[in-house]
């Protein structure tokens, strides 16, 4: 069981509770290998609120919910923050709960996912919210790193190439600092270094931090994480270009580092291609625990796991 | 068993099959409470076709099909009326008839479900045909009426503030003038009083209608129906801005007056939202009710129930 | 089994697969009529990828899946070829699998099946790539001239009207190319012709093909295969007008041919509605074996038939 209702930020996974959901994912990831589809949710109804376009969320949500044979109702409008231009977000989620036994809402607007999930009476589910938290996605990180490296503590981690404005960063750097011993090095273009008040934040938990202009990966660093540039935050085209091939994965810089490259995807050209037959490149195997970690997440805050 | 096929007008919801209807409606409401989703439409497959945005409807129809874990196959096409320039409406039917064992449309052409019902082999229920009839929502008003005070007829019912346009103060009106005793008072802005056929129509029924600019609710009345105005009806936004602020229901309105506030939602500021807590706002709960509503529907037209 | 794991082309269903398939066809119509839905593919889930509006194809894979009581993911993206600007098919694919038990895809652009198909981990399934296959169609047009005629050699097909660009005929005529006897002439406008490439590849296959004007179905036809002229394809609407009236079937034209009408669907106005109360206009019974084919395919490919 789970000690609250709802889950809006990545500030609620505690190490004791992270500890917890590990060992449901391993038994979703298990019952996806022997069995397919289980039973588990079989007297439920998920709502899928999607109101911003997001279709890998989305699709790996749905595939929780159809692994463990829930009921699925759907909303998907990508132009309007609510339903009906006008309605509240208060009502919208009133009439939603009628209709279901818990809700995912991915959303626009930054804090929205704290107001659903305060006025709902089903659990609640932020599938991101603006460009405040995203918990699922960290959790979906801190157990790849965590399958892979087998801890989550004495981490010396990358975070690049846009580390102000991507929540995956802001929520999974927090998640990581509640761990003794990691070290974080933000790497990426000025423009887009991590803002001061989440450095402060992750130094007053006891995490190092670090500010570089590049890194080589192969100078004892245990795990990258990566996001790609958006060209509208650059003053022009060509400083565009030109950080877009600096900051670029190539083969020689991931090979033999013993570096575990992790990206939230969708990649557009921050790794090349040629990266991904490394067997240190988990990204798609990052995008696969999707669906275990979703379905634990939504089992549990069901009371059924 | 109904003596229908399909549900297209609230016409067909006679007092004797509205009997019917509640018994199996209670039955729904029960099984949602006692098992969450039951196997009842588990070898059925539901066609869903929303022509027409309407996340509510949509949510709700989808909701009912999942508790009865019936199959689903799903289209939804905001901008166009039919599927492809040019095809009628009669070739899609025959061709969802052939997908699924019953079809629900949302259309915003009037008229279009008797088209289509007439056309189709398999049951089909009218979710809105543009500003013709809505009968499942008129269903759900008169559950809520009848749940909260206990019969449909000797009610004084007020409907409020868009009577000329609303289907669902159209259908639910037609609906309980079929029932003795009623007295309907239309209150809203002198443009919006409802159209002298329906007025006609209503007091042939034996239903006595009055049309006031304003009503208190305290004075004896039972019910009060009401919904939003919208801008594009009035000459200009000060007219709409003052029509706004004068339909508008307070605390002090509603407190203490014994009078059920229903809506059909979305509330826009029709309704304060400090209403919301009294015992008499019920149109949270009248939402609810569309579930175990149209799961009764979708189950009787199926021989289900 | 089927000897691929993936289906992208009218050219993998050979005469011998054919023969498979009908089996597994025929006892999947049957389960429809007697028991509405199987277990098949209870523990599978069917991921739905709609990147170019498909309403028709959709919803009858939709409903196949259902009728197997498969999971199912869904995506529909009208506007972009991919879920996200600059990401690759071959990321999509690779994620989409990790979801998903079995990939459908409709895609706009050429050649997407096959990019796709190769990436893939789990089968897939080609509803539709551009201008070139669509070999889902190809089969459900063979099942309804096989179920109809009883064979599907020794056949004098007529195609029309705009053989140029309809990949469902392309994929039609390809496929029936392979049985021997069969006589094809495609009749239309002029500039609607098929092109010299796929005119040579029938001819090699032994097949005899014919270019006509018109034709008289009574002369002794077993099939009209037809479908819809497009305006932007003439030179100006007087043209496209002159055409439209011109290559319409109509119930002098078809009654008492002992000509089967087939149609893709959907019927502009290519066959007057008189025509469809005719015993050989089957193209609605055509639209309808879109359910069986898609589910033999589904559960063949996933090894369950």
């Amino acid at each position: 069981m789970l000690p609250f209702k709802s889950l809006t930020s990545s500030k609620q996974l505690t190490p004791e509770i992270i500890d917890q959901l590990f060992v449901v994912i391993d038994q979703m990831a298990a019952s996806i290998e022997s069995k397919g589809r289980i039973d588990l949710l079989d007297d439920k109804v998920v709502a899928l609120l999607f109101f911003e376009p997001s279709s890998r969320t989305m699709m790996s949500f749905q595939s929780a919910a159809q692994r463990l044979k829930a009921g699925m109702v759907f909303a998907q409008n990508a132009s309007n923050t609510s339903f009906e231009k006008g309605e509240s977000l208060e009502d919208l989620i009133r009439m939603v709960e009628a209709y279901s036994d818990i809700i995912v809402m991915r959303h626009a607007q930054q804090g929205s996912a704290d107001i659903a999930a305060n006025i709902s009476k089903v659990p609640f589910i932020n599938a991101g919210d603006g460009g405040n938290e995203h918990p699922t996605q960290a959790l979906i990180d801190a157990y790849t790193i965590h399958k892979e490296k087998g801890r989550l503590d004495s981490l010396n981690i990358v975070f690049g190439f846009d580390s102000l404005q991507s929540r995956s960063i802001h929520s999974l750097s927090r998640l990581l600092s509640q761990y003794v011993g990691n070290r974080f090095t933000f790497i990426g273009p000025k423009e887009l270094e991590p803002n001061e008040q989440l450095l402060a934040e992750l130094r007053a938990s006891g995490t190092e931090c670090l500010i570089a202009d590049q890194v080589q990966l192969h100078d004892g660093y245990d795990v990258a994480y990566v996001n790609r540039l958006q060209e509208e935050r650059f003053e022009n085209r060509e400083i565009f270009e030109e950080n877009r091939r600096k900051y670029r994965l190539t083969k020689p810089d991931v090979e033999n580092s013993g570096c575990l490259i992790l990206d939230p995807l969708p990649r557009i050209d921050e790794i090349c291609t040629e990266v991904d037959e490394l067997e240190n490149a988990v990204y798609f195997k990052q995008a696969s625990y999707g669906v275990p970690v979703r379905m634990a997440l939504l089992a549990m805050l069901l009371g059924k796991a």
